[in-house]
């Protein structure tokens, strides 16, 4: 689509695909620092408009007025089900099987542990190399618990089919690859661990609110995630657990909270799991960021996610397309699949100056980020992002190459000093 | 000191204990509401004035206007063991031993885990019934991990002494037990742990910020705590985990994500934890909660703990004695300790009516809480009260008791409608 576009025709193509946005009037509901292109939505996703006000709200009137009683007068202590519920519609999942609380990693090691407790006597947790490491860390922890008798096995992509064996408890994985932005095909990947008796986790982190989900069509059986990446939850915004609703009775956490209890203000002295998914909910959460979650959730909950993925997929596209035909530098190489199908939103370069070449797009306006040692991501959130922005992105990402100086300048903060 | 005032005679007492006392001008740091006595600090501390604006600011400009980049340069990645260490002085820790993060009941989780994993052989999680049904349930969590060869022990407070033994690989207990506000010896019950090899953890949620705590001195060993009592850090604000120094190299939490990491920005593919404390973080944790609770702290850090307690045992004294002078209601009789010395900052009456009662009060203005079947509990955050508010929700409770008709009372919301 974008290949056969003259030099000069790069401008008006991209003015007239603004024009013809479906989702252009989406971008007025974010607070966008002016000059400026965020490239870091695979990050942290950029502020939705209310959610100050909201938790403001939150503060002074919630909180402040009303105490303690908000819990029940605001419902509080519902949010963790509330906004699972919310969520549960960008997922394809059911309302009851996805609930919101902690974090991802916290979450991992919940369900990754009475995930093993299902398959007792099968040993291997399976997973990739490219694994964001944080899970690898979980799993790790998880295993270490056993006294041996689970381990991890962390394969290279390739070998992943071959590593799926009926010894396999569980497979691990995430949908989208952190460093490279490399999608996993959900479906068939759930099949092969369901063929072999294995459970399906998946870290839906880099792809949930940008790339369709249908859990329950994929076959998948457990997901996690994170919030505050292309959902906008803010910084650290609680991740959320998806539990398949038949697993849903037989599934144990180690991890056991006053939240997750049938009962909580009965206060018993033993634990009984409140049905689906909401068993998973242990401490209290934190509410202030639970809110800010549940309102920039709200202001986007008209927005049709298969729409979002075609806009993804035409950004990236045109993002690679613009670097290639320019070739600005025959040392940066695209890290990212070429075939948008296999590509999350997010195109990664590698480039052996990528942290320089980080820092020189920054003062530049172009908000990127760097993966050691040599990777360049850049994330689309396309919701805020115009076909417009991601061109002049792409081209002051080819005039730094170009300047040949780019890897000499020095910076007071993101400013240029030389 | 309270017991020979004359009935007419408490209203101008209080009022010069008013004038006389050395924090009075710490109330004004609060957003009160007018009209009301707050007596649920021990479940939600009251709104701290300025957190409002910290984080409309914080939402604005650092996550608005900077994004990703905030982490560096507003400094939230180190929040976690920037605020443990603003903690570490209320609880008498150096500032390494201190961590904020996640929620009380997967920070225990954390250091039960591990603990356990220090006493291999010993198979015994010896704990009070009357601790926090949430943290029984993590500790039945834990043991359910080891295949039967963990155990908790859950003992009436009369038992306890004699069911630590030589088996006992932790012993776990709340400071301030939630139902009665009865404080239990930190430093005698933790030398009873170590003297049979035991290592002592401890639940600080009801007493951090209200009683004077020196963790080192009481040879604590490990400890967790929520903030959102009486350190007033907002709903759901996370909480900390101490790890005592000598104890910090060998304990491994089998909960580890990638924050919890020596070298976080490696994305190395194993697992090396950081040093202190700091390893116990895990994953990104809620920025706003986080912020929240830091500027409540800061509003708040110049405040003398030892103060607050002598002004909390005043103030509890106070309404133990006028309650007990006017002896309203033959079935009201006090749940809470009557010594001072064996009470944190917190008053429970047992009632046959207090769920009604706690409706009644608020009716009036007397905000307090109900737990069943037959507990009316009143917390006493010292900072945000007057002795006249501490005497006039003492009356209250006494006029409504009298009054005879406040159990056939009606409401909606908090306004009586009969």
């Amino acid at each position: 689509m974008w290949c056969a576009i003259p030099p000069d025709a790069w401008q008006s193509v991209c003015a007239e695909r603004d024009a013809a946005d479906p989702l252009a009037h989406v971008r007025a509901r974010f607070v966008l620092p002016p000059g400026e292109v965020y490239l870091a939505g695979h990050s942290l996703g950029p502020l939705v408009a209310g959610v100050s006000e909201r938790i403001a709200h939150v503060i002074a009137r919630e909180w402040g007025e009303r105490g303690v009683r908000s819990f029940s007068e605001h419902g509080w202590i519902d949010a963790p089900a509330r906004i699972g519920a919310q969520l549960a519609r960008l997922l394809g999942a059911a309302s009851d099987e996805v609930v919101v609380c902690d974090s991802t990693s916290v979450n991992l090691f919940k369900l990754l542990s009475a995930a093993l407790a299902l398959r007792p006597g099968r040993a291997r947790i399976v997973t990739e190399l490219a694994t964001f490491p944080s899970d690898l860390y979980v799993a790790e922890g998880v295993a270490s618990l056993s006294g041996g008798a689970h381990r991890v096995c962390a394969v290279p992509r390739d070998a992943l089919d071959a590593a799926i064996d009926t010894d396999t408890a569980v497979l691990l994985l995430t949908h989208v690859e952190y460093q490279t932005g490399a999608l996993r095909d959900l479906a068939s990947l759930s099949r092969r661990a369901r063929d072999v008796g294995a459970i399906s986790l998946w870290d839906l982190s880099h792809s949930a609110g940008v790339v369709p989900l249908d859990l329950h069509a994929a076959g998948v059986d457990l997901a996690v995630g994170c919030t505050y990446k292309y959902l906008c939850g803010g910084p650290g915004a609680p991740a959320y657990a998806y539990v398949r609703r038949d697993l849903a009775a037989s599934l144990r956490s180690p991890l056991r909270g006053w939240l997750g209890h049938a009962s909580p203000f009965a206060f018993e002295p033993s634990f009984r799991p409140a049905a689906g998914a909401s068993a998973l909910v242990c401490g209290t959460p934190p509410i202030l960021s639970m809110l800010a979650l549940e309102a920039s959730l709200a202001a986007l909950a008209d927005v049709d996610v298969a729409r979002v993925r075609e806009k993804s997929v035409a950004l990236s596209d045109l993002l690679i397309a613009y670097v290639e035909q320019r070739a600005p530098d025959p040392s940066l190489e695209l890290a990212s699949p070429r075939d948008a199908d296999a590509r999350g939103s997010q195109v990664s370069f590698r480039h052996p100056g990528a942290l320089a070449l980080s820092r020189a797009l920054a003062a530049r306006g172009v908000i990127a980020d760097f993966r050691t040692p040599d990777l360049l991501r850049l994330g689309l959130a396309p919701l805020a992002l115009r076909f417009t922005d991601v061109l002049c992105a792409a081209r002051t990402l080819c005039d730094v190459l170009e300047s040949q100086t780019w890897d000499r300048e020095t910076y007071r903060g993101d400013v240029r000093v030389t």
